[in-house]
């Protein structure tokens, strides 16, 4: 159990919600299962895009022993475990490492704002001490403008020179790539891109590929960059990945989750595909029409 | 079942924990009652000042249970219920339902930021919906400052005016006394400030008291200053209340969770009293110390 995946693309897996808004068990783990088929190395369920905290510890639970046995293999699982408070994220990270997954993906305590560095350190080790699990693996999870509490640079390196075989990694959604590649720096650190853009300069720095929550609609594309970026063909890489951008930042004009799931209804004409947990609104199927053909005008297909 | 507490001050009561961290709750217990002795017509357990959002779920409903089988009135309680997602603010809201508490205090879903209005709108609804229970008394929560999701004046009308049995009141951590005054402008609403620094402004504009912090410390002080404003001796209510004031504002100067606990620490001589759960981290014995001077120099107790 090292926690470590190979070179590639993982998806943060959306959670599909039927119409009373309670998870679709097939359907995720269908969707999970065509992530993998259409390359992804490996899937982060709960994550932001996941809708993770507009889920339940309950159905948390439930969904990824469902993708266990529907026949996903655990090895290639990094759920989002992270919390507000202690007890819980504990929970759910042993929940997951008894089912055999490679690692976790975990947010620090976000409902206090401006606590100090010490007071974040203390909270993973303390984790790691609750935990108390030989193969706990974890990817810090790093994406200040949503959860509200960031993790700087030394604090990161400081807990992974302190955890050297807990805190392997971690996943940079803050889309600074000053930041990304600072963590990149740090020596032994898996660093995960949380988005495709950055991903020629990212793996050249050692990163293993990205997070992306685009690789729930374009995971073939993503990972046949990261493919063509890691065996050297630099100028192939760069023309496949002109695509790959583009198709990121028309989708990231509009609400990345309703519209994502929007075009997954459209594409497979499932309607309930679209709906999303308040406190997100779905998009309109008008404005996901939209989406599908500014998509279609750059000669972008809209979703796998 | 109104929801309707007495005029006067309700304290949102720190939670203890020993050592280890766990919740102590044979101090919790005595803590309550010794509130409600001091004074308080209420308590609001499990906001942020009793580091709610730093506590499992089962921990809190425990704790709760404790308070009712300690000689606690659950006709007096109005916890904190709100989470980041539907089903577990449901469970937490449906078990102090079930306990006979008075109400409960429920923050907007607060991992993703900017979300709208009409969003946030169907996250209550739902909630509602899904609790549907015929005691359903909901206090709105508003402390945008640290949930990092507000509640606009025109959305907490518009739930009020949709679910007037439900949607009854809100608690006003903004410290922005316009925004007070303007939930005070909402016809029916009950608003308590989450200070007793404006209590006789909001008083003058109807509001029955406040839910303050301080209350863990001044309980006594508080809430003679709410029966003087209430029977209308104005001189008397501003002389008393400056001294109120000053309190407030001179343990507002630390970082007022370990600040409070350090002080209840010191007066007891109950060293473990100042824990706190990561991410916040205990105030160290030297600065309680200083900050017991400084009241104590200002001519004011330091704790009940």
């Amino acid at each position: 159990m090292t926690g470590i995946l190979p070179k590639g693309v993982i998806a943060p897996n959306l959670t599909p919600f039927r119409d009373d808004l309670s998870v679709d068990m097939a359907r995720y783990v269908a969707h999970a299962n065509s992530l993998l088929a259409d390359g992804c190395v490996g899937l982060a369920p709960f994550g932001t895009t996941g809708e993770a905290l507009s889920v339940g510890m309950a159905e948390r639970k439930a969904a990824l022993q469902a993708l266990v046995d529907g026949g996903v293999d655990p090895k290639c699982l990094i759920p989002g475990t992270g919390l507000t408070n202690l007890p819980d994220t504990v929970e759910l990270t042993r929940h997951a490492l008894e089912l055999g997954c490679a690692a976790v993906m975990t947010l620090p305590a976000f409902y206090f704002k401006g606590v100090s560095d010490d007071g974040l350190y203390a909270y993973f080790a303390r984790l790691i001490e609750d935990v108390d699990h030989p193969n706990l693996k974890i990817y810090l999870y790093h994406i200040p403008q949503v959860s509200g509490v960031g993790l700087p640079v030394d604090l990161v390196r400081r807990l992974h020179q302190d955890f050297p075989d807990q805190i392997i990694g971690i996943k940079d959604s803050s889309g600074d790539w000053q930041n990304t590649a600072a963590l990149l720096g740090i020596d032994g650190l898996i660093v995960y891109p949380g988005s495709e853009l950055p991903l020629i300069e990212a793996m050249a720095l050692g990163a293993p590929g990205c997070i992306s929550a685009t690789a729930n609609l374009n995971a073939a594309a993503i990972a046949r960059s990261v493919d063509l970026i890691a065996s050297g063909r630099d100028d192939e890489a760069k023309a496949h990945h002109d695509d790959v951008r583009k198709f990121r930042q028309i989708v990231q004009g509009y609400a990345p989750i309703p519209a994502q799931k929007r075009l997954l209804a459209l594409a497979g004409e499932q309607a309930d595909w679209a709906n999303v947990r308040p406190p997100l609104l779905p998009m309109s199927e008008e404005a996901g029409q939209e989406l599908a053909r500014e998509l279609s005008d750059a000669g972008l297909g809209s979703g796998n």
